[in-house]
C-alpha cells in the first residue's frame, strides 16, 4: 500500500469480520493463539507491512510494529491494543485501537505537517490475551513485558482444556524460557496511547464522539472451587448430596447481595463451570470467577474478604468444601494527569474514566501512559451488541493521529 | 478367538481402558459419535467378529452382533448395553454390559448344556446416546428404534458446538433420512435382557454381588433457559444489571428446596452454561438441565410445575425471562413380574429398583424385557469413583449366561 491508498478504520475491520465468528454465542470468539487471533495477527502482520513497518514478535508474543528512522527505537511514542476477544464479544473491543493505530499511522506519513519536521521512532504493540479469556489473567501480554506476573506462573496458566500457556507459547513458536520481563523493549518507549471503543454510556450520554481517560477502575479476578461429592442423578437421595451446584448458587446469590451494599461496586460471576456437567450426574466439582471492582482498593479488598467467607459458609452448609485463589489484582490506574489534559485540550473532547481494564493501565507504572475512547451507540460492550459508527471510527483515528503527533513533536 | 480362549470381562475392560479418558475431569469422556465411542464400538465389532457374530448397524445406529443359526433372527435373546458416557463417567457405565454379553455368549458357545439342544437365534445390541450426553436426550438410539422420539425432533437436536444430531449421523455414516422407528428389528426380539454396574448401595448394603431389576424410576429432563442483558462487568453497574446467572442461581437454589420437601424426589441441576461465560462479562443468557425424578409420576409433574413456577419468578425478579422446555420423560418402568421372579429364582439373586435409566426402560413397553445389576462398592456412578471388583465383573457374566440359557429354552 502507498500512503495514497485511503484505507479506513471501518474498511480494515471489514476485512476482518469473518474471522472468530461464534455460531453458538454470536459475536466473536478470538482466544489467544486459537486459530482465529493467529489469523487477525498474520493479518495485522501483513498491514503493518504493507506500510513499510518493521514487524517484529517478542518473547512474550507481543507484535511490534515500527517505524524507526535511521534504526533508532529509543524514546519511541507507541500506541496499539489487542486482537483477542472474550467468548462471543463484539467488533471492536480490541480490533478498533489496531485498525485505527493503522490509519493514524497513514496520516502521520501522509501529513508531515501534523508533526513537521520530526522523525522520530513510533511503533504499533499489538499485546495477547489482553481478555484473559483462555488463561485466566487479563493482560498477560503486557504484565509479562512489566514485570507484573511471574513467569512460572503465567507457564503454568492452564486453558479449559487443560493446556498450559507454556505448551501453547511453544506451539505458537515461541521459547516458553523467553517469557518475562523485558526492562529494555519497556524503556524504549516515551508515551503509550491505546484507543478503545468506549464500554458504556458516557460518550452517547454527553453526544460526543471522542474522549480521554482519567482513570480504570481497580479490579480483580478470584477463582472459587467448591469440591463435593459427584453421583449419579437418580440413585442418590436429596439428603445424601454433597452437590457443589448448590453451593455455588448460593454463593452467586450472595456475591450480588454483598456487592449491592456496597456504593460503586462491581462483582460479577459470568463464568461457572461445572465439573463433569452432565445433566444426569451431580457434579463432584463447580469452579467459578469472581471480577470484582471499586474505586478504592481498600473497599475490593473488604468486599472480597466478605465473599471469601460467604464461600467457606456456603460451601459448609453443603458438606463441601471451598477455594479462593486470586488469580489477579490490579489497583485504581489514574493516568498521567498532564497528557490527559494535553489531549483533552487537543482534541477538545472530555475526560472519562472506565470500569475497564486494559493493557495501558498495565503500562502506566512503567511509561507515560493515556487512553482515547470512541463512542459505543448501544453502551454494550464483552457483546455482539457493542457497536462503533463508522464516522466515530475514522474521527477516532484522526484523534489518535493528532495526539500521537503531538507527542512526536514534544 | 476360539471358544477355547478364556475371555474374561476385566480383561475385556483392559483393552478399552485407555480409550476416552478425561485429563480434565478424570474418568472417561465419550459421548456419542466421538474419536473416542468410534474406537469403542469398532473394538466392539472386532470382538464380536471374532467370536463369528454377524455385525450390522442398523440406520439408527445401533449395533447388532448375531449369532442367527440358519440365518434365523426371529424369536431373538438379546442383551446388550452402551458404550457412550457421560462426561467424566465411569468404566462400567454402559461397558461392563457389553463385555459381560461377549463373556456369556462365550459361555454359550462354549456349554451347550446351559441351554441344551436349542440353538436359537441371540444378539448382543449397542445401543448409541444411552446417557444423552451430547445431545441431550437419554437413550436416544433405543426411543428411535422403538418410535419414542419424533425423528424430525431427534434430527434437529444439537450438541453444545450447535451441531445436529442430523449432520453428526451423517458424518458418522449413517443417512439422517434413515432414524425413527424400525418395527422389524423389534419384532425380532423376544427378549431382552441388560447388564448394568449398580448405581447404588443396594448390592454393598445387602451383601451381595448380583441384583435382578424391579423398576425404574420415573425421570425426565428439562432444559431452562433464562434470558437478560450480556454487558461489561467493569462499566455496568450492579443496579443497572438483568444477570441471567443471578436469576439462575437463585433457581438452583429453590430446586434444592422444592425437591428436599417431596419424599423419595430427586432434582438435580448438574449442567449449566452461562452465555457468554466470560469472566469479564455479564452473561447475556444462562441455560440449565434440571433432572427430576419420582416413582409416582404424578408427583414428579406437580415437582416439575413447582420448578416451572421458581423459575418464571426468579427470572422477573432479575427483570430476565424464562422458558422450561422438556427434552425427555419417562414414566416409572416395571419390568415384567414374572421374568424378574424366574430370574431371581434361577440366579438366587435379590430383586431391586434403580433410580438410574436405562435403554431397557425403553425397550420395555415394546418387549419382554429383563435387568441385572452388578454390585459397586463404591455405590457412586456417573463419576470416576465408579467400581465393579473382577470376582463381581465375572459373577456377573456367568449370571448373564444362566439367564440368557434360560430364555433361550424357555
Amino acid at each position: 500500500m502507498t500512503a495514497a491508498s485511503p484505507d479506513t478504520v471501518s474498511g480494515l475491520l471489514r476485512e476482518i469480520a469473518d474471522v472468530g465468528t461464534d455460531p453458538v454465542r454470536g459475536g466473536y470468539s478470538r482466544p489467544v493463539h486459537s486459530s482465529a487471533e493467529t489469523e487477525l495477527r498474520e493479518w495485522f502482520v501483513a498491514q503493518a507491512s504493507r506500510r513499510g513497518l518493521d514487524v517484529e514478535t517478542d518473547r512474550n508474543g507481543i507484535v511490534w510494529a515500527w517505524h524507526a528512522p535511521g534504526g533508532r527505537r529509543d524514546g519511541a511514542i507507541v500506541t496499539g491494543s489487542h486482537l483477542d476477544s472474550v467468548p462471543g464479544g463484539g467488533a471492536y473491543d480490541g480490533p478498533l485501537g489496531v485498525a485505527s493505530a493503522l490509519v493514524a499511522f497513514d496520516r502521520l506519513a501522509e501529513r508531515a505537517d501534523l508533526h513537521g519536521a520530526a522523525d522520530r521512532p513510533r511503533a504499533i504493540a499489538v499485546f495477547p490475551e489482553e481478555e484473559g479469556s483462555r488463561f485466566g489473567v487479563a493482560c498477560l501480554g503486557s504484565r509479562l513485558l512489566a514485570g507484573a506476573i511471574d513467569p512460572d506462573r503465567a507457564r503454568a496458566l492452564t486453558d479449559a482444556d487443560g493446556e498450559t500457556f507454556a505448551d501453547v507459547t511453544a506451539r505458537a513458536g515461541l521459547d516458553p524460557a523467553g517469557l518475562g520481563p523485558d526492562p529494555d523493549a519497556l524503556a524504549r518507549i516515551d508515551t503509550f496511547v491505546e484507543l478503545h471503543v468506549e464500554q458504556g454510556r458516557g460518550l452517547v450520554d454527553l453526544d460526543r464522539p471522542i474522549a480521554v481517560a482519567s482513570s480504570i477502575l481497580g479490579h480483580g479476578r478470584w477463582r472459587v472451587s467448591v469440591e463435593g461429592e459427584g453421583n449419579h442423578a437418580g440413585s442418590t437421595l436429596m439428603a445424601d448430596r454433597r452437590d457443589p451446584m448448590v453451593a455455588a448458587a448460593r454463593l452467586v446469590v450472595r456475591v450480588r447481595e454483598l456487592a449491592s451494599r456496597v456504593p460503586d461496586a462491581r462483582a460479577t460471576v459470568g463464568r461457572l463451570l461445572p465439573t463433569p456437567g452432565g445433566t444426569n450426574v451431580i457434579a463432584s466439582r463447580v469452579d467459578l470467577w469472581l471480577d470484582v471492582r471499586h474505586p478504592d482498593d481498600a473497599t475490593t479488598n473488604g468486599l472480597v474478604e466478605e465473599i471469601r467467607q460467604a464461600a467457606l459458609l456456603c460451601a459448609a452448609e453443603e458438606g463441601c468444601t471451598a477455594r479462593m485463589t486470586e488469580e489477579s489484582l490490579s489497583p485504581t490506574v489514574d493516568f498521567d494527569a498532564r497528557l490527559r489534559d494535553d489531549l483533552a485540550a487537543a482534541l477538545d473532547a472530555p475526560v472519562l474514566s472506565t470500569g475497564a481494564g486494559h493493557d495501558a493501565g498495565v503500562l502506566k507504572d512503567h511509561v507515560r501512559t493515556a487512553m482515547l475512547f470512541v463512542r459505543n451507540p448501544t453502551g454494550v460492550s464483552h457483546s455482539p451488541a457493542e457497536d462503533v459508527e463508522d464516522a466515530d471510527a475514522e474521527a477516532g483515528a484522526e484523534a489518535l493521529a493528532v495526539a500521537l503527533a503531538s507527542l512526536l513533536v514534544d
